[in-house]
């Protein structure tokens, strides 16, 4: 009888909607801190393992994480011929530098990462994504990264912005034209932009997405949304621009992606193209945010 | 301060493991039964209109069944040059046969239904979906698909297994070498059978997945699986089998898809060609099978 008393134990829920919740089984806090900017958590769930929480929205889980950084980096890899500079703006939990440590032909990997107290955590309590700090090409700037953009001229292949929703400062300013018009004179005359763009079936979803790709839409000449499923992203399908000033992602991939040799879970050149064919209630979205 | 004291409703949660839950908010509960099978509920959600819930699982919300409906029948509908007859099993609450009636080449629709009771819930409190009851075309037999499926030969051009997880009666049955050998013979020489087959992110849909391919793979000269994003459905992504004795779903594919003139808010032939591109990790889970 008294073990019906037992706690099921300490539940994280994050809402999707006033009428849809997600929530993960914690069994232990790793690390709860306010920064400048933000909050953040670790906790350690069974089932998905360290996950990290900003301002209450579920960042990252050990578990799926790897789907999120595989389709932010080896999209853009898969298509540019020769990228040697690379910018990272947010991407504080190293998961995205992570993949880009993978390419030997990389140069330098820039991050300005706002927030080092993102930074600090992850490397003690998700060195599983936080090892991405570990290579030597890696430059890290604690800075904002509008201003650190806004400075820069002709100067990289790739920026990959790897930011929180724009939910407030910090990640509010990651979404204007201003700043996607920097990016775009910061990169190279053939350089790509990726961002995370929101997500396709929630109203604040749906509004980032939108938003997002009207903006980006004025700036590049090429841009196009693709997707990947992201169990603990809200309603599992989560969209990234691909924004580029030459190359097409699909007519324009490398051919010998493969002969990279890189272990990937998520990623594959097929699935690379499958990727950027979405469904008819997605595209009628981004359709409408084109005129 | 009374306030504070407000409930914020009625919440429907499915685990989708034990440490994992999805809930959604109910304003209403529209009926509860409990038939010689399962318990059948349906609720109203302000997010996602009516959603059926049978033996406490979520079989569809109003918000999103599109998915599964128009990617369990166009899919094989834009393959197979001439459906004439088909065999629907399950999909009690009508949203295949709604789909099916779209195609005026077909010339007989039969479902096998064990349980009453779902097609009568959903007429009443679902006529989204059961609408698909309305076609002239349907013939509804209220029998235990198993049986039935073994008494034909050589009848269908395409059968459906639109059924609930295999979770106990009358699910289980539906995922037998039995069955998938009898659906095969109860096709004629060039049919297409596709079923829902579970999910590859959490155990026991993995589970479901596996065994699902592993005896359907034995059975069919071509057995494919294609996923689509559904939001309902736990980790967002779910997987169809698409089965064949003569057609691939890729490289036959009909050209002339788009002359039918069906709208479809998910599908289109570049996301048919798509659903086939599968992530590395579940790639590996069904090669793991092929054996």
């Amino acid at each position: 009888m008294e073990n019906c008393r037992i706690s099921t134990g300490l539940w994280f829920s994050e809402k999707y909607s006033e009428d849809a919740v997600f929530s993960i089984r914690a069994v232990r806090q790793h690390c709860a801190v306010q920064s400048k900017y933000q909050s953040i958590e670790v906790y350690e769930s069974p089932e998905f393992g360290r996950f990290l929480i900003i301002d209450g929205i579920m960042m990252l889980t050990e578990r799926d994480e790897f789907i999120y950084h595989e389709m932010i980096t080896h999209v853009p890899m898969a298509v540019h011929p020769n990228v040697k500079n690379v910018l990272v703006i947010g991407g504080g939990d190293g998961g995205t530098l992570r993949e880009l440590s993978r390419y030997k032909g990389i140069e330098s990997i820039d991050i300005v990462e706002i927030d080092e107290e993102v930074i600090k955590v992850c490397k003690e309590f998700i060195p599983k994504t936080a090892c991405g700090f570990n290579d030597p090409r890696v430059n890290v700037y604690i800075e904002d990264g509008i201003k650190f953009v806004a400075g820069c001229k002709d100067k990289y292949d790739l920026i990959i912005v790897d930011s929180t929703d724009p939910i407030g400062p910090p990640g509010e300013g990651l979404f204007t034209l201003e700043f996607y018009k920097n990016c775009h004179d910061a990169l190279r005359a053939d350089g790509i932009m990726v961002n995370q763009h929101g997500g396709p079936f929630y109203e604040v979803d749906i509004g980032q997405m939108k938003r997002s790709h009207e903006r980006i839409y004025k700036v590049f000449p090429i841009s196009l949304v693709y997707q990947a499923n992201i169990p603990t992203y809200a309603s599992g399908i989560w969209m990234f621009g691909f924004a580029s000033k030459k190359y097409h992602p699909i007519r324009d991939m490398r051919k010998d992606w493969e002969g990279f040799e890189i272990k990937t879970d998520y990623y594959n050149p097929s699935l690379h193209i499958g990727a950027f064919c979405l469904p008819t209630y997605v595209e009628r979205m981004l359709k409408e945010c084109e005129s």
